[in-house]
């Protein structure tokens, strides 16, 4: 078992494809902070006389051996904090190379980013994502404090380039990846998990199921560079062979700690669906179809019993403080479809998300709320409102949403339409949709369609929110356009390779990428290239 | 040349995709009104007891002979109006066959729809668009006369299927085809008009460059069911073998009253780009990009005239009123990028925009106004509100807006973002964007993802805007989804074999396609199925 997991890992470490290879013209750059910090930045590398831009690069260090892992840069940082090494249970991931197993830390004190934050301490991690957002670290430090942006860094994830998620901050994407009981292997997880953060994913949740959970969830943690999230309770619910009815407190709070000794960066927890709130799903097109949210519901209607996240949150907040895993307090009961929008349930949940953040802050946990789901375009910007006034301005993380049910294999476009106003609205984080919602799980081409399209929601909604340092990359490329560098117009592009290869489709000669004139009108006349006469006109 | 042409054009008869191919279990259907006006609609066959569900269907007949072109259903209507036959001028269209010959019909008398409409005359047109729309003929009569919808029908396109265009009405979408000096050819330019209503284009603009204009717009329109747009300055600077500088009135004119007589539906008419806007323009980072903003602001500065659009706009009128073509009014100063947008060219236009609506309006021209062009999110909606200002009401057509421009290859999503947005605050027509978009020209499988994406911003807004009729197409998907009934939930899509090829890459066994469970949790737990559960739970 052990060695076809391995060889099976070893046999794809080719890289999906690096940097260099996706992006021309491009190369990684570090800027340096104090205390050693080295922030990623990717450079690319333009003509005409122009300066290089630099656009932030969730990417990670590349070429690395993915049986080893990649380096620990925040292991100084953690070390220095009130933590204690902890025994590794060797009854967990045996199938694992030696090289994949990391010492596990637990806090003997607080020692999460909001503490220190509260505390008036930058930390590297704060710091870290000053530079990359160009901000000043006290105003990375205030947010924390106030709430109203997380770091997730689990001190068990020291390969983490730290990155905050916040209203007030870059607008980040997530890519779900994650087996299942139908399809997938862990080789592809992880290279799902370089190819995803290589067009831009900020995140990465794991949302593995069946059986080798664990292990797929080491090699993806170990191979990170971006927080990974998972959502506890689907582990759990292997545990009990997929009885909901069967899960325990005990089943659920040793999953927690297995995750998050593993370095889980956060959790979702479905703590909202509440036993009373079942009943309002009752009439709806599609009742409930988050996951968790079903499981949740199932076991609490089985026992006729309050679900147990809620009534042990304080318990799952000890031990999320013990490790700064950050929570993402799940949506159980967002629609599935535009006839549910805003209903008495889905409005239901986001009071008592409200509540648990308070209880989080009690203990110095960081928290972001999760939304949406399927929402018309009329009725998005309500979820906005209300959020920040029930959560208190914690992040909000939305799925989509998707602005229409009709169109199953377009669903990354049917969502983007959503993601971009509400990340316009204040969401600081966007869960992709690939093409296969709905329909199958994605293939890596389907996590690139994902990634890509939220990426153009998340930086629409930078724009739109005046970000100070977004406009600088439309303009750039809009000068190259102008100008007819075609080769800088794809080597800023959000996928080069693609631009590049639809223009040669119409002009496939070399020269016709220093050519003065667009492949859409012809040499003979070219509404650009009139345009540079016309200025020479006017100045005649 | 005339048996070359008709060749390739024969060579591609076999239809590109019937109805039925494209939409399993669809079939046209329909609806009868007085005046032998019959409606096509298409009806979806569902299971589980649902009724069918029928919906918009802009395909036109299929299965006929393209070198004989479309049964014309509107003679009657129209030669029962003030017309006169003239002759043919034989000198054009010689290359075609002459079965694609038509007799050419002037008024006599005033002949518009707004005419009609506002005389009181609820005219076989407005008929059939109510019945298209579920909406009441006088209805679509007053919103006719008053300015707020056109029905874009020329006297010469009698195998128009008759539709409107208003924000009272669904919101349509246009799909650009047309050949260039570089690429394509007339059987193609045929195939795409067909496949570009196969998809849901309520409205094609052939802007052909070139030779043949003429020849390919005969094909075109003799096949369409739709109404065919063009920007007649197009083929006038063909005739000044593509120097702007010797444009003149008379070239322009004698083009209009070609392209009128052929039966063209609209002209977009950059009559808005004066001399004194140019200067606006000259500190922009992209200038001007429209091509026929470009054609016309060159001529004025060589000749430092006014655009002879301008100075002739009463005559352009009359030659419209003469045939019933709508003016579609150009927006030749819309921004090329995020940097340009609602500046003070952009926002110039418009007003003179507005000043022709009212001059159009007094000769009984039905008139829209084109807008946008890159714009970000938080820039939009002041489009929508100062074109309802200055343009008192008259529909808006936008092309996007994009709201980024850092992703070439990918603009059918960064525009379908601002389409959605701004046609639920209004626009009336989106003008769709391929994927080609600023990189080449698109080919068949572009301008399929460039309608479909449309399609989906449309009804995403008609959604928002509360259109009474667009959610039941949602709620029956919705409802097949969550009934586990796969074939109806794929038959209901946008696009029904993308989305079942895409359910088979996971779950290929056709067992799958009735299975409770959904092809990403599998058969183990999957939270519909659960749900399902829990709801008999719920009862017990």
């Amino acid at each position: 078992m052990a060695t076809t997991l391995r060889d099976t890992v070893a046999a794809s470490t080719s890289p999906p494809a690096i940097l260099e290879e996706a992006f021309p013209n491009s190369r990684k750059v570090y800027l340096e902070g104090t205390r050693g910090i080295a922030v990623p930045m990717r450079e690319i590398r333009l003509s005409g006389g122009e300066p290089p831009l630099r656009v932030y690069d969730p990417s990670g260090p590349a070429g690395h051996d993915v049986q080893r892992g990649l380096p620990p840069v925040r292991a100084r940082w953690i070390g220095e904090r009130a933590v204690e090494q902890l025994e590794v249970d060797q009854s967990l991931g045996a199938a694992m190379p030696g090289d994949l197993t990391r010492t596990v830390l637990r806090g003997t004190g607080p020692v999460t980013q909001l503490y220190f934050a509260r505390k008036g301490e930058i930390t590297p991690e704060m710091e870290f994502v000053a530079i990359r957002e160009s901000l000043e670290p006290e105003f990375v430090r205030a947010e924390v404090a106030r709430g109203r942006a997380i770091i997730p860094a689990n001190i068990n994830h020291p390969e983490l380039e730290p990155m905050a998620i916040g209203r007030n901050f870059l607008v980040k994407v997530n890519a779900n990846i994650g087996n299942s009981i139908v399809s997938s292997s862990i080789d592809e997880e992880v290279e799902k998990l370089q190819w995803a953060t290589l067009w831009g994913a900020d995140t990465v949740m794991d949302l593995s199921t069946g059986t080798q959970i664990h292990e797929t969830r080491q090699w993806i943690i170990r191979n990170s560079a971006v927080p990974i999230g998972t959502v506890p309770i689907y582990q759990a619910l292997e545990k009990v062979d997929g009885v909901p009815e069967e899960l325990t407190w005990d089943i659920y709070r040793d999953t927690l700690i297995e995750q998050a000794e593993q370095g889980v960066d956060y959790f979702t927890v479905h703590a909202g669906v509440l036993l009373r709130y079942i009943p309002m799903t009752a009439n709806r097109v599609t009742g409930i179809v988050s996951r968790g949210g079903a499981i949740m519901a199932k076991w609490c209607l089985a026992h006729h019993q309050e679900n147990f996240l809620y009534t042990r949150f304080e318990d799952i907040c000890q031990i999320m403080a013990a490790y700064d895993v950050s929570f993402s307090l799940g949506d159980g009961l967002r629609p599935g479809c535009i006839a549910d929008a805003n209903d008495e349930a889905q409005f239901a949940e986001p009071q008592t998300q409200g509540e648990h953040n308070q209880v989080a802050w009690r203990h110095d946990v960081q928290v972001m709320n999760e939304g949406p789901g399927h929402v018309p375009m009329h009725l998005i910007k309500e979820n906005m409102d209300k959020q920040l006034e029930w959560c208190n301005e914690a992040p909000f993380y939305t799925l989509g949403p998707l602005t229409t049910d009709i169109a199953p294999g377009y669903d990354h476009i049917t969502s983007a339409i959503g993601a971009a106003q509400i990340g316009w609205y204040g969401t600081a984080m966007l869960c992709y949709v690939t093409p296969k919602e709905h329909l199958g799980l994605p293939n890596r081409d389907d996590v690139k369609q994902g990634v890509i399209t939220y990426k153009i929601a998340a930086h629409a909604a930078d724009l739109a929110k005046g970000h100070p340092r977004a406009q600088e990359w439309d303009d750039a490329l809009s000068r190259a356009r102008f100008e007819f560098r075609w080769e800088d117009q794809f080597n800023l592009a959000l996928d080069p390779v693609t631009a590049r290869a639809y223009h040669d489709e119409t002009l496939p000669a070399e020269g016709a990428k220093v050519a003065h004139f667009c492949s859409m009108c012809g040499p003979k006349f070219c509404s650009m290239r009139s345009e540079e006469h016309t200025s020479e006109l006017q100045s005649h």
